[in-house]
């Protein structure tokens, strides 16, 4: 295998929905460990999103045994202070891959933000670790994270925050269990007050995979939908807080499973996706 | 006022989506009644899409009497029959607007579809009466109508149906108690499979208003959501009966109460909207 281009990722992200199979076909999880290189590999689980770790652990543990992954252990993170040991950011160097559980993002960032395992992590996607995130382990992924709010009938200025997540990708924000919780109008208002962010939202069981070699694909039961308000005109600048903003020539992509798309220039890749391919795709 | 030019329609269509405030402040209802000239004009309500024809006519009997609509009455098709009568049809030659209830949209267009009550209404619309309806009597203005059918978390190929409508607009479908019901799958299944058609989803409790002067404006509690498939990149084509279909580059556009559009050369209004502004004002 040819070295990557400089500039590139080595490892490939797996941003998942939320509500993975993790019992029956498994789908989502087991792509996860043969991305990772296959069940002999080192797999970290890190639970710090979830108030209760002890739970999420007990569920991978689990799941990634009854896939004959040997090598599995939680990265369980009480504080800053532990996610600031060399000794945790240790363990990180040694995994093939990440499996980010579930639980609250904010409370993820909080404990590790800007810590050396922050750093870790951004370390082993670099040298080819597959980094996995489900629920709010997939929020977390972005840059600008989704991190509060709710709308639920129509967009509504002033209803969702944002904050700081990794930054694995940028120029994204991504939400999950999308289509279950109808979080189509919660994605629109990002979109209509950040119409730098592209809005990516992740259904449950389902799988937004960056690969390594610069493309992308949609696995397991469901839909990606993304939103592209770059083209959009919206009065959002000068109407109320709560009110519900214009939002004309808002672009919406919706990927169901099982789609793939190469990078630029990839023929077969719409070309009104190609941009999106391109700013998930390309490096942080 | 000057005559207006060839081709243009006189009266106005107001398509609401459903559970129109009839207690309190009636602000849709009030719109009707000053559409149709104001409180001293002729107004007939057209029940037959309901089967309980006359709970729907005391309703508007009620709402359209506190408003000082004296001269109010009910025009009730129970047959084919009855809609080929000339006495009916000559009712509505008298009526300044016609109200159109909800009730089921498929009952409405079996009853009136081709008869001279049909004819009718076209009749009263080139002449300059206004013509309103809500829920179902919204569904049935466009020439092909959402007939049946539903899309819960995603569109689904084959999941809905069209019929043909009244026909009072071309090249839209119209769907109802939009946000509320979380009809978007279901809209976007429509335009996958006929992206010649535009998406048209009205929140209850809102109208579309499409005027006589070759405008549109939205009013009420909600909004209107517009999709427009037709740079749509799709495989439908391809899959399977029930699959999810990609649908890359659909055009999405939220017009909240209280939005204004001129017709074509409007500078005001986005270019991304004069199409559609002028495929619904358009005669039909």
């Amino acid at each position: 295998m040819s070295e990557p281009a400089s500039g590139t990722r080595r490892g490939s992200l797996l941003i998942i929905g939320g509500g993975e199979d993790r019992e029956d076909d498994m789908q989502v999880l087991e792509r996860f460990v043969a991305l990772c290189g296959g069940p002999d590999k080192r797999i970290v689980v890190l639970t710090a999103a979830s108030r209760v770790p002890e739970k999420m652990w007990a569920i991978y543990d689990c799941a990634f045994g009854g896939m004959g992954v040997a090598r599995r252990s939680e990265l369980r993170v009480a504080s800053r202070l532990e996610a600031n040991d060399a000794a945790m950011a240790a363990d990180l160097a040694q995994a093939d891959g990440v499996f980010i559980t579930g639980g609250d993002q904010k409370r993820l960032l909080a404990l590790i933000g800007g810590t050396r395992l922050d750093e870790a992590l951004h370390a082993a996607l670099a040298r080819g670790a597959c980094i996995a995130g489900t629920s709010a382990g997939a929020s977390a992924m972005s840059a600008h994270m989704l991190a509060d709010g709710k709308a639920e009938l129509h967009p509504e200025k002033g209803a969702v925050s944002l904050g700081a997540g990794i930054g694995f990708v940028q120029r994204v924000v991504i939400d999950q269990h999308f289509s279950q919780r109808q979080r189509l109008a919660r994605l629109l208002t990002v979109v209509a007050q950040n119409p730098y962010l592209l809005g990516v939202g992740i259904d449950e069981d389902t799988a937004l995979l960056i690969e390594a070699g610069g493309g992308i694909e949609i696995l397991g039961a469901g839909a990606v939908t993304v939103i592209d308000g770059r083209h959009m005109v919206s009065n959002v600048a000068d109407i109320r807080n709560r009110s519900v903003p214009e939002m004309v020539d808002v672009r919406l992509h919706l990927l169901p499973s099982g789609s793939r798309y190469g990078a630029r220039g990839d023929g077969a890749t719409p070309a009104a996706l190609a941009d999106f391919i391109h700013i998930v795709t390309n490096i942080n």
